[in-house]
């Protein structure tokens, strides 16, 4: 299956490793000029989201030109753009096949990726778009869902819960930790275990703590210890939302 | 150094064994009839947090006989128990020295540690008892503070953050994933990704997501979609909390 990529950044180049790795035939092209493309099975557009409009516009006259007249290329076309927050409905009337595909991970260009392991979400507009989709995920991937892009939305919460207010319980870790003379850095281990008991065991039934405890006397003995009111207010509110889940 | 560890529980046995593979000369005792009791530089109570007092007091009275009416063991004892969350006055008035190590880890039976990793805790009502203190723990770990009783409430509370607060994100991501059929193992590659990122950059820098780049339609959206009122009200305190600390 030939495979263009369009997008030099760190999706691209990271999804160019992961299919050329898994022994698949593609190129990556940058995204103004496009290139090297060539006619493909697939075109995956990984660019900014706000400019996946535009590139894809200029893709969709591209495979026009490529197919001289006869309309061939861009009507076997398939092409996906990667961004789990933006609907797919944003290659709507550019092309007849369309999609996304959508790996959940957090991409740098220094970082080297077991990239089997990512998780893949995946939509088309047609069983036939699905069907080039899936044989091209399952190519390089292990972990692959199909979502719309309504539930593509919803992964995004619980993405932004696991990723981002996971790392920000950190951060008020740390901001305590500095009145006493550490630094979140002595946390890591304990961190390391919490993680590492999700492999073993749901959130649900690895909670510890005093709110789940009902332990209402540390509790509110942190409460009142904790100056910042808005950490403050985040420390009752989780513990409250802990205690419930008990019920 | 000759130890006496008092309690065969869960923190107990894993002292035991991290003090022994140390090269210590460790005995594990019951905390009931104390049993195999000797005179040791120092005692570890390692019992639940509500009977220390009446452990210590039990103990104070075993050393006193021990003793045979010469106060001696009893005057060079030290004493410690290790519960992060209890003051080191627990022990007060029962012991001439005493003091405080608390290793900060979730402790399970089953569970194999790398014990010299632990961040180990430690307080002492005098010199004397700290110098003893040091050098036992320095035998068998490897990242030492010394904090106050004050000071280990604050810890606790940033431990509080780190693992049950940490844990409860993924119980709300799990929560959203279940209307979409999915569950939080999808998340599992993500997170650890958060928690590599954690070794070489601080949690401060390591923040991303809607919240931090105040894409306030993101924010919003999401917080619309979230059905539970308590989340929503966690994924808006979180939000403003994220976006605070980039002023």
């Amino acid at each position: 299956m030939k495979i263009s990529i369009i997008g030099r950044g760190n999706v691209g180049s990271h999804l160019h490793k992961a299919f050329t790795e898994a022994g698949m035939d593609t190129v990556l092209c940058d995204s103004r000029e496009m290139k090297d493309l060539r006619e493909s099975a697939i075109y995956i557009i990984c660019v900014k989201d706000d400019v996946i409009g535009e590139v894809a516009e200029k893709l969709s006259v591209k495979l026009c030109k490529m197919s001289c007249g006869n309309n061939d290329i861009a009507e076997k076309a398939l092409v996906v753009h990667t961004a789990g927050t933006k609907p797919m409905s944003l290659l709507d009337g550019k092309f007849q096949n369309y999609g996304v595909l959508y790996p959940m991970q957090t991409f740098s260009k220094e970082k080297e990726l077991e990239y089997r392991e990512i998780p893949i979400f995946l939509e088309a507009n047609n069983e036939k778009g699905m069907a080039v989709l899936k044989e091209l995920a399952e190519g390089a991937f292990e972990n692959i869902s199909v979502l719309t892009s309504a539930e593509r939305k919803v992964l995004h919460i619980a993405a932004v819960f696991t990723s981002n207010f996971t790392n920000h319980m950190l951060t008020l870790a740390d901001e305590q930790l500095q009145t006493i003379g550490l630094n979140y850095k002595v946390m890591l281990p304990l961190l390391k275990e919490v993680t590492d008991k999700l492999l073993h065991l749901p959130p649900q039934k690895a909670q510890t703590g005093p709110a789940i405890r009902k332990d209402l006397s540390v509790v509110n003995e942190h409460i009142s210890l904790i100056e910042d009111p808005l950490t403050r207010e985040i420390y009752k509110l989780v513990s409250e939302s802990i205690a419930a889940g008990e019920n």
